[in-house]
């Protein structure tokens, strides 16, 4: 276990009869998710990922190791829970890769042309990721993509394009058939949002670097922690925590990182509790910042605004690139109390001086701490997040695991495409 | 005037008895504005801004054109105001840009190890961007940058480095003297967030391939229309609709493009909304979205969450670059009926179908429609925005110049760090 869930302060500032009633509800909500009896129970497929042995995914390390070993780019099609855990992955732990790319995930002309224009003169392969196929953005995207690969690769083609889609139906799994793609499965009882465990997240991650064993090894260590019992089991905490503060009348969760490449993590949590606990008229608002960087933007609405929020951070304890302040000519800048002090240690020290200001402030706040930022810490953490969400959901009465409010806008849309 | 703000549905969701009453006040903020007599009206010189001429900027422009022609790297040191507007600007108009920089925004070890690392091989400039230069964000980073400069390019640095900083007083302002760095001057009444149209913003995004004269043409027609009176100003009916949606217990506006590189726009925005409003316990939760890439994230709870929300979209009318859908040979992602049908315009039917759908779904929408990505646009935009806030602040009552909150964290973390 690395990952560290802290609300000792938190729990201080509720009044105990709160707690009570909340921790017997809670109680209730861990038990439904493992005894797999509550809402939407046909979806926890993602409660066994954790389990799974390397020997499993033989046949994918395979693929990911020859697209690696290319030295080509890869570009992921998937829009959501398609390409969110492996972005957020991909971007905390390997950001110096410049071999990545993402697609279909939305409908700009102008970000679309550059990709296609950037790889004419790059060789490529593609990993499209869609349980149906027929969804507009990556559909849209992939036939672009799948037409310049046909003019660069005639007939190798087939060899360059992996796709992650259902086992068995869907346009993509057909044309998977007649092409001759090779082809990955999501399964049946694993929501998109939940997937990073699966192909759609474990092919691009593992192509870009990442080591399956310690993938596998953190993931297991987030599901033990998401089984434990009650006060001990950090997602039950965190899901207590939420709900003590929604009942307070708290409307927005800030997700705050001190660590710029966990930005997109921010993101992938964002779907994940938003999609899960949006819904019914309900749900905290799930946002996010970027520290310091947004201490300088959101960092006085944070102080002083409207008091309906609450913040969560997540906090890397330690460090294995570092850099030092050296002593300056005239000391200026007045930065020479500095002088031998590490760059990891003034962000800590930041971190510490945040926290302290928004709880005087008025903010409640709880923190995540991850001993380091590697795939073993950030794949606990993620398991942590979907008991969590889990175990809330059901606090708040809703089926975490379905999304009846997406298709809204693509009726209206279909519509006025003249579908 | 190439900037439309679309409130026309919105205003018909209100009670008129409400309209009313926020229109006077929201009639007095404009006033208390355009005769510079509310409080923090010191601070109003970014309404001179836009009334500019492109003779003023003579030696900027040189000095950007210097940097432009070199082809080397621009680094841009600075936090916060110091940097989002240039952000803003250079990602929206020109994303393939490649020798563009920012550090100092953060403290990450890891982000600036990779820089360091980039810019050990490569020739660069930089514009380092503080008021005091003594801020820790980016005083560290250009220690550090200053120190690789020197070892590369010796008795030469100082033609490498540009400083914007105080016209008279500062630690920045002194080094540059001793150092024989050029400057330019941040003016004392232009907050760090509003200063997009001083050499903060206009240096980076000008060495970048901004055009000045297109820039302060947009900047003057944002001008005229924030000075209009009352409903014929899209800067007072925006000001008006958030009063009125704040005093409806609305929590969070969520500000949604349709372009993914007007990201920063969103996170500049952010800023100038969150520092101007978000005091004395009140303020509307500036949030942002890029769609459709989000729809399939916060898309459900937009739809069908906690009714607390509401919308303000960001449109591009009419693409310069686009892309038309070819038909398949199968049509088996069933995706023909789009066949010689645009990217833009299949963007502009989501946009279309997406307002629909949270419409119905209760969230309250309003839009501001740009003729397209460009300049002109651009600035025309950021000016009503200023405006907009400015006004807005008056009608909370609060000094949206200032910004009181933003120390507390730095005073805990110095005392940490044993200044």
């Amino acid at each position: 276990m690395s990952v560290r869930y802290d609300d000792e302060k938190l729990c201080h500032s509720f009044e105990p009869i709160h707690v009570e009633d909340v921790e017997d509800r809670t109680h209730e909500s861990l038990h439904l998710l493992l005894d797999r009896k509550g809402p939407g129970h046909e979806f926890l497929g993602w409660m066994d990922l954790p389990l799974q042995s390397p020997e499993e995914f033989e046949p994918l390390s395979r693929v990911a190791e020859e697209i690696k070993s290319s030295g080509d780019l890869l570009v992921c099609v998937g829009i959501g829970g398609s390409y969110l855990g492996a972005k957020a992955v991909i971007h905390s732990l390997f950001p110096e890769n410049d071999r990545i790319r993402f697609a279909g995930h939305h409908l700009s002309p102008l970000e679309l042309s550059r990709l296609l224009k950037e790889l004419e003169n790059k060789d490529f392969y593609i990993n499209v990721i869609s349980k149906s196929g027929t969804t507009t953005e990556p559909g849209v995207a992939f036939r672009f993509l799948k037409q310049l690969a046909e003019k660069k690769y005639g007939k190798e083609t087939s060899k360059r394009i992996i796709a992650t889609t259902d086992a068995s139906k869907g346009a993509l799994r057909t044309l998977s058939e007649q092409e001759g793609y090779r082809t990955f499965t999501i399964p049946d009882n694993v929501g998109g949002r939940f997937s990073v465990l699966t192909p759609v997240g474990l092919l691009p991650v593992l192509a870009t670097g990442g080591d399956l064993k310690k993938i596998l090894k953190g993931a297991k260590a987030g599901y033990q922690q998401g089984s434990l019992d009650d006060r001990q089991n950090p997602a039950f905490r965190y899901a207590r925590n939420r709900k003590i503060l929604w009942k307070n009348g708290k409307a927005i969760e800030i997700l705050a990182t001190f660590e710029p490449q966990m930005h997109y993590l921010a993101e992938w949590w964002k779907q994940l509790f938003g999609e899960s606990e949006g819904k019914e008229g309900k749900g905290l608002y799930p946002a996010s910042a970027d520290f310091t960087t947004d201490l300088h933007s959101l960092g006085q609405w944070i102080q002083e605004g409207t008091r309906n929020i609450f913040e969560t951070f997540l906090v890397i304890e330690h460090y294995e690139t570092d850099l030092a302040v050296e002593k300056s000519r005239q000391n200026l800048d007045g930065l020479d109390y500095l002088t031998g002090k590490k760059m990891s240690w003034i962000n800590r020290k930041a971190y510490e001086g945040t926290r302290q200001a928004h709880e005087d402030g008025g903010v409640p706040v709880s923190a995540f701490y991850l001993d380091r930022l590697d795939e073993e810490n950030l794949f606990e953490l993620l398991v942590i997040f979907e008991f969590a969400i889990a175990i809330y959901g059901y606090t708040l009465g809703v089926n975490p695991f379905d999304q009846p409010g997406v298709e809204a806008y693509k009726k209206n849309m279909f519509k006025l495409l003249g579908k």
